[in-house]
């Protein structure tokens, strides 16, 4: 088992990462304080919980701790204000009070739906992360919670640290391929930005992650989840350098609200917005750097061209509403070469509109 | 004009309380570093926005920022997430970004509202309180915001503090009566808190304040700001001493929601709750309190007891789902004298339903 410590002052916490630490939950919550004299809350959804959920709830109880249950169906529609008013009412129905916690079982969707809960359930609860997905190495490290507006994707949310991730490798077995694929899409963006040797060794064992090699996929989470903390731990609220986390969110956001938030996963939306970062990255003068990215993207099985049937002025429009697009200009990240980016304002719209025909382009070339 | 400062570390804010402060509203913006190069939003309601919403609008314009409006129902109705989402519709639509602010113009519920939108979206933007009521002097104050689930008030929030207050006695003229009663409510019940001279200055003052005298009503709306600003600067997310802020709460919120939200103002249930807190001091053993607060809120003609067709029943019931009900415990703020109260944990239900049944007593009998 390894502990990575996630430094934000008086908000730091831990994140376990190791075998068989859904049955030891009970113990983690004693070791971090949460009370036994409130009841709990744990959210999770309709795939994970004929997995998890017993083991979760029978190592709370032997462990002297109370807890509730509310399962939201699968799938990113569960982030919708409507779902979150129904956990909500299950929370206060359950009569839970300043000192419970909220318990986010599952991946992404669960873990930012229960987080925005926990985030402002009067005004503020704790939160444990307990992610099920390689996805959520990326979204249980860091406090962004949110649920989506139809207009557009995680615009009503809030910053809320959890008190503790706990990440059991063994749930990552039972997941889809596509999902799989998917969740590596943002360890291999973990080292496009940050670090040019663990881009490569994604690479190298790709095959093995695609496997669900145990002690690959440690290692992998453990230094994706490292790079994220590092990052998170020196700006937070995002006022500036965390935004370096967003390579190929503008275009990946904008393609995932086009199909609706069902037809792509988030990972595979992103894989074509780091596509993108990367041909835009040409367009600014920096070349070699799509052929190395799209190369480390397909070995993980991801897209990286736009299908055909999309709309390009419907990505076009969804990308204004977008939080990166900031006082009138569009920010994006770009990388410089593998394993570093930068922040690049005021790009102009011209340029990011052939960005994303090209996207289109190579698919139906390829 | 006069300044308060809200001292909370790299969030503290001014609050400015005077004359004529709307048609100033574009210069504060300025002085307070709002950006002109992102749009913002107004967020006002049916009843204020006739009186003075174009005085606003007209102040910014000049000043060059560029403000979209959206106006919601008067009433707590509108403390709903379905009023909620619709203002985030408009923030969205109108293309507001991370740089945006959000102005409340109004009492407390566009203030609760309009705040709660601030905090949440994007994960929490600017935030400005142009608050047009009495009772608002204390909402304002603070950083608290939230709206109502069904199921109980305030239960979805956050603690997100303005930029600064512009607090324009002018617009208090076109309260009527009854709000400014309920408004003075929380103005004696600071002074009840923390200000035994203060509490006997409202005394004093009734009638002019009930006249809305603007030097009185100045000078009062700038003490009850300034101690309530004392006591939030030392406990700003409420983990201890700011609980004692509400005083008449436990019994109010619940009187409130037994009322559907519509039937009792907030400062009228608080009026009837301070009463009955005064009461169960008296069952703790601290005699001759409850006289004097009556007459202090007699005086401002507010309630202070609890009308014979509301169901005892059905307010205890509602009391269980308090934010103040922690851990299993009942918590009550008790007077000690006027001018003094302690927080006293564990209060027995039993005598909290003879507290109740009591101040349905007093009216029947008085």
């Amino acid at each position: 088992m390894k502990t990575l410590q996630v430094h934000l002052g008086e908000r730091s916490y831990p994140i376990y990462i190791g075998r068989d630490l859904l049955s030891k939950a009970g113990t983690y919550c004693e070791e971090r304080g949460i009370t036994r004299k409130s009841r709990h809350l744990i959210v999770t959804d309709e795939s994970v919980a004929p997995h998890y959920l017993e083991r979760v709830q029978s190592s709370l109880a032997e462990a002297g701790y109370d807890a509730a249950v509310h399962i939201v169906p699968a799938g990113e529609g569960s982030k919708s204000l409507k779902v979150y008013e129904e956990v909500m009412t299950t929370a206060i129905s359950s009569r839970l009070d300043r000192s419970s916690a909220v318990f986010a079982l599952g991946g992404g969707v669960v873990g930012d739906l229960a987080g925005f809960v926990a985030a402002s359930y009067m005004r503020g609860i704790t939160f444990v992360q307990i992610p099920t997905t390689i996805l959520a190495h990326d979204s249980s490290v860091g406090g962004k919670v949110a649920v989506n507006h139809p207009l557009a994707k995680n615009m009503i949310g809030a910053f809320h640290q959890p008190v503790m991730v706990l990440y059991d490798v063994d749930t990552l077995t039972t997941l889809p391929p596509r999902e799989v694929s998917a969740g590596l899409a943002e360890m291999v963006k973990h080292g496009l930005i940050l670090d040019r040797d663990f881009a490569y060794w994604c690479l190298e064992h790709a095959d093995d992650l695609l496997a669900l090699d145990a002690d690959t996929l440690t290692y992998g989470l453990e230094r994706g989840c490292a790079i994220k903390a590092e990052v998170v731990s020196s700006d937070e609220r995002e006022s500036g350098w965390r935004a370096v986390l967003n390579l190929g969110h503008t275009i990946g956001h904008a393609v995932e609200a086009v199909g609706g938030y069902g037809r792509f996963l988030h990972g595979e939306a992103i894989a074509i917005g780091m596509a993108g970062s990367a041909m835009l990255a040409e367009e600014l003068g920096r070349s070699g750097l799509y052929d190395e990215t799209v190369k480390m993207l397909q070995a993980i099985q991801l897209p990286v061209t736009l299908p055909g049937d999309v709309s390009v002025d419907e990505v076009m429009e969804a990308m204004q509403h977008d939080k990166k697009f900031s006082e009138g200009q569009m920010v994006f990240i770009v990388p410089e070469e593998i394993g570093r980016v930068s922040i690049v304002k005021d790009v102009p719209v011209t340029v990011v509109r052939s960005v994303v025909e090209r996207l289109q382009k190579e698919g139906i070339k390829g």
